[in-house]
């Protein structure tokens, strides 16, 4: 019943079922029968619609992991699995706009086809129903899918076998290692070094876009269309993992730094630009014109997520949650079925949401619908975040309310995190381990208790690590001290000088016009950086903020303007509420980054 | 030999003998040779790159206007006539990729093809022609090229014939100026009336781009595409005037009011998103993502002239003025050939300029080469817009070195102007007559002596009027003060909060990093705006200003962060160029809004 428990049934409730409806209204679900001669007509909907259907599949993959007896869905996964065995080629090519629409360019237009991306997604796919143990059929399309890449794109003398899209290489990894078949990894390896040499027809994009102007090994900046750099990055981690390659791996490193060291928003959002949906220059962050692509908030979670697993250092933790409980949670309304593409810290008063690319609300599906069905199972995967185990014990890395069942033992978390910084561990275990404990970045004042006597530990790489005989039982407390952080960004990023955001705990925060007195224009709002912001609850909201603030008109109409003297300022009790939420009650003007009383 | 004359010899021979060789390379006039024959191969270039054809043309014709004796002019002239005699249909129709490409979908797809955007450069380029008196042949070119489009679209049933891209209108209603041909302008208002019902297909870029969005009398504000949307209002003020029709042209004032008011750059710079190339929101003015296109800023001259001789108010003359010296002027380089198609004012550190939308320095041409042949035509025509004459006199709007001579009398300027405010007029006349002066609006103190002797006049809508008998010849002596303006923007605008502009007389400032001593990042540097900016002279600038300023840095590399105490501040001697000549030293940073100390 924690945060991720009630996500994960809005998402099986309300996500899930809608995505798999849209399959059908969309026509991505027909186009697959096309290929079977189940439907006749057109080929409708975009050309890597098979996508949509692949992950639709594997989010339900995943719930039933949770929900092993959710008898329709275990229905829609294997009719949608029968679909595709009955649509794969004899040679393993499953791709339904190439089938039906252009055979005779298969496998030759890479830089725009998206062929390698779908295989990457249906392999995923299969790679979810093994780990759930639903889907023998889809591995085994899978499989033969990836035979089929191996055999073409695999050989020496084999052309070089690379996606205008990213996404094959983490999807080969993954496949690899539920099947053990190194070719697999191998192909990935090659895949990852083959790009970045201009191979691709950049003519349309230009090269970035495609993540096709520089090897991956010498690259120094994240750069270029955001969710294929995030996609690569993450097959890159994965390589570098599975083969013990230090120098790729110091690569992802470095590129890291630079995407949250200058180009990542305050709610972990990425992609500063409409304009190719890419990064931008460093520190060029535009609150009202942030991209930030749902799915690549998704992306940095699955990339953050390898780095994590591959060092053990908090600070990609921190990097997930943020965008985790920002970025990806904001996304989804909250009956689960309206989506923002694009995230926005900054909705203008006035604001033109008349282009799917910036609506004023969260729409039920986009014309490119590859969001929503990831989400669907992002969410759905959602509880295998929470902790790992090694050698060592267990590594608690988010807080949810739920249980984690492992051969070195046990634990169960009762917390009302993010709302609340107390987390509470029954853990049990055979055997002593050590119980790792994430503290996150934002966090300044950690301490622990066992069974109520405090305990003198220090967190390294971000956690703490309490090693006890755990075979009587034994409950940590955790305490994350949260109070509200006024927080500002690096003076570099222009966009938002002179303003504060506020924060507690992962969560972000935002001001919406709904919550203002009537009469004040969001853009006359202005905070007192060093006022006291209380905790308070609202309808809906378990922690909304207030503090005293101001509304200052502008107090000119002009432009531009010399010797405008600073009009009054009217004092009023200001409320935010987290950014997540945002847009639920009423659609209407909002904003992250508010200006403070000292800048005007 | 004033700021004008010296742009125009520029054009003259940097500018406009860079088009026309141009128009070889890019293959824009040999895809007329196409049509006619003497050229064979596969059509190149843009769709529409006959436009630039007929712009150059334009070009050519208003600088033989300067230059009647360039006989190499002259043979362009007449050679370029002679192929567009030779390349028009019998029916008039005139385009070579339709021609050429795919004759089957003439005026089958307007609301891509720029068929009638073509045409109306076509026709501009006859009027531009006939009012140099070079090119009989090509009005009448024009002529039967805008009796098709009558024949076509002019009559009670015929399909609504609106392109995409607007910009025959105007161009309609100066071929009915030239020719008292009223059919040409009964098609300019049907094709104002005709648009905003949606009939163009929008699928692709969404009706507003189009302009297609909203009958333009109902427009409250300036959307879509923002050359589209100022070519359009040019011709809907000159089919407002020509037709006396004060419903549209209230339409046009409420359009200003909105895209002056709230959308548009310090530099007279308009289109904030480079996705659609687009207005944004109110206040939505990024200094680094400023789109900001050169043709935006030669499109808003042409509108703001044609608002200030339908009203005689001397704000539209201010945003011209705006725009020219600022926007226009910094397009192109110090030599005549390389040009700018985005105009932003501020390339951060950093800068990625792969990108030809946002390349680091300006480029000898574009693969839409719409700018540069548009600058040519402008600048060669850039002394009409210095003065007018009317049965009151003559009215001086901009002020540059050269001469006036109507049937009213002669006015004969000296000045420095942009870089001081004095301008001396010697005004002669036979008959008595008022002479207007524009007092720009930002110059709060404008003095006036006649022969030394002060005249007490106040301005009336931005003019000086000074009536008197000049038979005997007057030294009229114009004082525009000049100080240094420290500018701040509407609070609304987010993207330059904390910040100040410099500006002095028409010109904005900026920051080059050139400028700045070793070692300095420019986004570390803080002006203090009470500081007393003098006027100094640096080489290659005239007027350059300087003031005590300090360098900041970052403090912290944290991209957000709490409590980081404010860094030491270095102090340096700040240097700050005209905007109009950054990136004519060296390539670089450069930022026109400077934070300042009190904000950090």
């Amino acid at each position: 019943d924690g945060f991720f428990g009630r996500w994960q049934r809005r998402n099986a409730t309300g996500t899930l079922p809608h995505c798999i409806a849209q399959l059908q209204v969309s026509g991505a679900l027909d186009n697959l029968r096309l290929v079977t001669g189940e439907a006749t007509g057109e080929f409708r909907d975009m050309w890597f619609a098979d996508s949509d259907v692949h992950k639709t599949l594997e989010a339900a993959a995943w719930q039933l992991t949770s929900n092993p007896d959710d008898e329709r869905l275990r229905a829609f996964v294997d009719a949608t699995a029968a679909l595709l065995v009955k649509a794969q080629g004899d040679d393993g090519y499953l791709n339904s706009h190439y089938t039906v629409v252009k055979p005779e360019l298969r496998w030759q237009e890479l830089h725009y086809s998206h062929e390698l991306y779908v295989a990457g997604h249906l392999i995923q796919a299969a790679v979810a129903a093994a780990r759930a143990g639903v889907g023998d059929d889809l591995v085994a399309v899978a499989r033969r899918c990836a035979d089929l890449l191996v055999d073409r794109f695999g050989g020496a003398d084999a052309p070089p076998g690379i996606d205008g899209h990213p996404g094959v290489e983490t999807a080969l990894v993954e496949l690899f290692r539920v099947t053990g078949h190194r070719p697999y990894l191998d192909l990935a390896r090659r895949m990852v070094d083959r790009r970045g040499h201009g191979v691709l027809d950049g003519e349309r994009f230009g090269s970035a876009y495609l993540q096709d102007h520089v090897p991956v090994r010498q690259a120094e900046e994240v750069a270029g269309h955001v969710v294929r750099q995030l996609y690569l990055l993450a097959g890159v981690v994965d390589v570098a993992v599975e083969t013990g390659d230090e120098e790729l791996f110091d690569a992802a490193r470095r590129l890291w730094d630079d995407a949250f060291g200058r180009k990542t928003y305050i709610t972990g959002a990425q992609g500063s630009r409409h304009r190719d949906e890419a990064f931008g220059d460093p520190y060029e962050l535009p609150a009202d014109r942030a991209y930030g692509e749902t799915c690549a908030a998704i992306a940095s979670v699955h990339w953050n997520w390898r780095m994590l697993l591959a060092t053990g250092e908090s600070r990609y933790g921190d990097e997930l949650e943020r965008a985790l409980y920002n970025a990806v949670a904001g996304s989804t309304s909250e009956d689960g079925t309206n989506f923002f593409y694009s995230n926005p810290l900054h909705l203008r008063t006035g604001h033109d949401g008349s282009h799917e690319d910036a609506p004023s609300q969260r729409l039920p599906w986009y014309s490119c619908a590859c969001c929503p069905p990831n989400l669907a199972r992002l969410v759905a995967s959602l509880h295998g975040y929470a902790a790992t185990t090694d050698d060592t014990g267990v590594q608690v890395h988010l807080y949810s309310a739920g249980a984690v069942r492992t051969a070195a033992g046990e634990v169960v978390t009762r917390t009302r995190y993010p709302w609340d910084g107390r987390v509470e561990l029954d853990v049990t275990g055979p055997v002593p381990f050590t119980l790792a404990l994430r503290v996150p970045g934002w966090c300044a004042e950690a301490s622990v208790r066992v069974d109520g006597v405090p305990v003198d530990v220090r967190a390294e790489d971000g956690y703490l690590r309490l090693h006890r005989d755990w075979s009587d039982g034994a409950t940590v407390t955790l305490d994350l001290a949260m109070p509200v952080r006024v927080v500002t960004a690096h003076p570099h990023v222009d966009a938002v000088r002179g303003c504060v955001a506020l924060a507690r705990g992962p969560l972000v925060y935002c001001v919406e016009q709904v919550d203002l007195p009537a009469g004040v224009v969001l853009e006359d709002v202005r905070v007192d950086p060093t006022a006291a912001f209380e905790p308070t609850g609202l309808p809906g909201v378990p922690v909304a903020l207030t503090a005293p603030a101001a509304t200052v008109p502008p107090g000119d109409d002009a432009l531009y303007r010399t010797d405008v003297p600073e009009p009054a300022a009217t004092p009023f009790r200001l409320t935010a509420v987290p950014y997540f939420l945002w847009g639920n009650r009423s659609p209407g003007p909002m904003r992250v980054w508010i200006p403070t009383t000292t800048t005007g």
